[in-house]
């Protein structure tokens, strides 16, 4: 049996990733979404397991310490990241594990794992992102400018990415992604 | 605009590649079909442009001298191979350029164009080969035997390319082919 592809999935906020995501691991039952997991309390309404993997600091610092994580960061005073172990199993069973992190842990993810398949969504352009943003009505214009500040930044990691999908539309965004995946599945790995 | 990507296509004989091709590439006019120059004499019904452009020999030996040759063989005394200029012109022109050739010539496209795509297809086994080249009933017992030693050959260089595709059925690799292809486009050249 072939093993399944890594991919991950990464994009400035606001450019849709999620919903692209969705309708693309929601029809395909071969590929694992990867759930995160964090040293931060659970907000409400968050579902453990769902939204993240809620864990102790001392057991997320005893991944680290016995290198068992994929990626991890700290931020804000929390850890989050991706443990490697049920990433590899997934892998080994035949499906495809789905990624969806920042650009920090991928680029770690690139360097563990060379065979992953890397995908950077980016909007049609900044100006339409903005549009987006202010459309959503949820943030202040500072934290919208803050946001636009962080995509341009994050957009110029796209380089480092296998594939570039530009969400303009969402059907054919999620049209692009799922041919990425085939590709990947017919991506000579050297098992031949 | 962005520039075409460079294809390059081969397969033991007998693998269907040549149907699988037609299916593509006669409903993707972005997809400029590559046609090889020889020294060779056309054959009856052979048409000049079309199955070949049949060059002088000083003609092909001055390409060769001037470094304007993408990939070339010499096989039983006549030439074979893929000038480079109207490669270069169609990529730059933004359209897609498909050379379907053998695994020595795609080794030395891979060379100077590492950012081709190179694609191979294979039958489903070699004992199915052996059937397929027996239905044409066009070949000697020791022609199909010299053929699936060759194959056998060939399939060994398929680890040196990127993409494997199982000619199984006609309209899932062509299927296949279209998939490798979109992926392709969305396949980042660095050029964000």
């Amino acid at each position: 049996m072939n093993k399944g592809v890594l991919f991950v999935i990464s994009a400035p906020s606001g450019c849709g990733k999620g919903s692209v995501l969705s309708l693309v691991t929601e029809t395909n039952s071969n590929i694992h979404y990867s759930v995160s997991a964090t040293t931060r309390k659970p907000r409400e309404g968050e579902v453990n397991g769902v939204n993240y993997h809620f864990i102790k600091k001392e057991d997320f610092e005893a991944l680290i310490q016995g290198g068992n994580m994929l990626e991890y960061a700290e931020y804000c005073g929390n850890y989050y990241g991706t443990p490697a172990r049920p990433v590899k199993d997934m892998l080994n069973s035949g499906k495809h594990v789905m990624l969806e992190i920042e650009v920090q842990g991928a680029m770690k993810v690139k360097e563990k794992c060379p065979d992953a398949a890397l995908i950077f969504v980016v909007p049609p352009s900044l100006d339409e992102l903005k549009r987006r943003l202010l459309k959503r009505g949820t943030e202040t214009e500072e934290v919208i400018a803050q946001r636009l500040a962080q995509a341009e930044n994050e957009m110029r990691a796209a380089k480092e990415y296998d594939y570039i999908i530009v969400n303009e539309n969402l059907e054919t965004a999620a049209e692009d992604l799922k041919t990425v995946i085939r590709a990947e599945e017919l991506r000579n790995r050297g098992c031949i």
